[in-house]
């Protein structure tokens, strides 16, 4: 019996602002400086999805890839690819789209598809220097 | 007496829609699919700048990189980065931020600031599979 | 009137054995080495697409860009990913499967679908290490 | 006393074919799709080793690199270099050639050539989308 | 409650000669071979700082991401940035700069800025090929 | 008859100090900055060797990548990999070292070693920003 991990990477791009409901405007600027424009930027997001459990030994896989491909598409691409996460995707109108708080609330997304107990990390790359990383604690 | 390239490659993160004014809704649509999408998108934009020229065999440079590395900056990556192009950055309002277009508006901001003749190509990478080239031709 | 080039990047897993059967098999294996190895091995290819063209200006385009994903995988990645080359891919039965004679093959298959004159270069990754490059010249 | 790791990459190319003999050609189609095409297919396989454990304060290192190197290179790549897993490579005759499996067989290789507890990690990328991670556990 | 992590790139170009003090000179010749020529040669180093804490729900970050990277300049790239590290940097006048041994400096150096208990991981890429990790364990 | 290119990949890693003796040291220091300093500092080069010529119909490739490898290593890795350039490599106790005047001598190099004519271009990467191209004009 083998305990194993395995990782699928997908990309979006999307833009955001980086925006606290619960801060003040002078508090968001200062702290999100660039960031915080009003307009808004974009990134090309890479999302990297790890499952971690007991090898299938029958079949030699943990999950089914194809299965992963699907579950990472649907429950969390479609949702941000090509929009505005804070105008165009729920909850980030209120909750600010930080890769922390991306990397959350996809976790959640994925959560409900994927078999419980399988899902190990969510690991989200804003930028090639800017990463993210949940684990569900 | 020797002809050299060199490059330099510079990131930028911004948002853009696609959308000509040229061009009806309906025909934008169409054409751009969800890159028309009314609030935009987003992308980490990489940038390659390539200047041709003959060696300076005094220095063994071509051209100072750390001139170039401001120039890069100063008449781009300022104007354009954590902005959304169509809303906050000229010409971007009226004309079309396709990456071809992107190129071609960056080889004018960047050959007013460079020695005549020495600027060979402007490559614009939109993701990592997008990609735009212009030669000033 | 600008000329602008676009490059569209697309991968597929294949395997291949390099064999010419206008060599003998010792001059094969003196040639190929490990390639030339009876069971083939395999490769996670990349290939890069070049159009060059006047741009269109009304669009701020040279190509439709969705078609022409559609055309690579329609005409290059559906028939050769997840493939044997030599033995399952035509021409490659009877033409080495080198990354030379690779570029070649799919710029004449690429070629028929793509509007005359737009295709520039067909670039195709073997490894991070190895890549082969053809123009139609 | 510090704990470090170390982590060395290394990379080969090989074909395989993902079909379990513990299950039926029909499941193996329906589980593995186009992986599962009876002449294979083929991957750049990246392989990633890490060690952990003291650092040995008089050299400043954990472990010899060039050593590693050259287990990595005779316990692993030197066995599936350029080769067709499931035809040339034991035990893949009868061990499906998953990535999943893959870890792990090339774990119990090096586990062998590596002095007892400092193996930490195998992780195997299959491509750029695709990872497998087995600890021994 | 959310645990997160976050990490940030930076880069930096140095040279080192790989000579322990603690060694004979045919001891060092022997474990580091060509690392161990005597005027030293360079890398471009990829350094990787991890954060791990508790997510501040108000503003929705784990850090302020531009204190970090300022951190990370000021603690650590300003210090051995286009030096060589054994000549020009302590503590590598008498401690051999493996990488091993640069992760745990800068890992000391890091935990003085950041505030006790978030800093996780320092990863300090030497190539492509070899990586050190420490954790302050 | 079919004209085609092949670009081989090849990694060293050296320490250099920009500095030309056609300068004096003060203007050294303003033109070179940080990369003047007197130590030197260092990089992981990447040198990308690309030959263009006609197409050997019979064996399917343009020039034995064996080959290719063998000379690139012989004639340049081996040369200055692991070697402080300006110290341990002529000519550049004599010629400045930058990436320019490298791409230029590694370019005379290799045109000894490689039938006449098939040599095309010498790119050489200094830094993922940074990247020099010789084609023997």
């Amino acid at each position: 019996m083998a305990i194993v991990s395995i990782s699928r990477r997908a990309t979006f791009n999307a833009s955001h602002r980086l925006h606290s409901h619960q801060l003040s405007d002078a508090e968001n600027k200062i702290l999100f400086g660039k960031c915080n424009r009003v307009n808004g930027h974009g990134h090309n997001y890479v999302l990297e999805v790890t499952l971690r459990g007991i090898l299938d030994e029958k079949s030699g896989i943990l999950f089914d890839l194809t299965k992963l491909k699907s579950i990472i598409d649907l429950a969390v691409i479609q949702k941000v690819d090509h929009l505005h996460l804070n105008m165009d995707v729920k909850p980030f109108d209120t909750i600010n789209p930080t890769a922390e708080n991306m990397a959350i609330v996809f976790w959640d997304w994925l959560a409900k598809e994927i078999p419980a107990g399988l899902l190990y990390e969510v690991k989200l790359h804003e930028t090639e220097n800017n990463v993210a990383i949940y684990r569900g604690e």
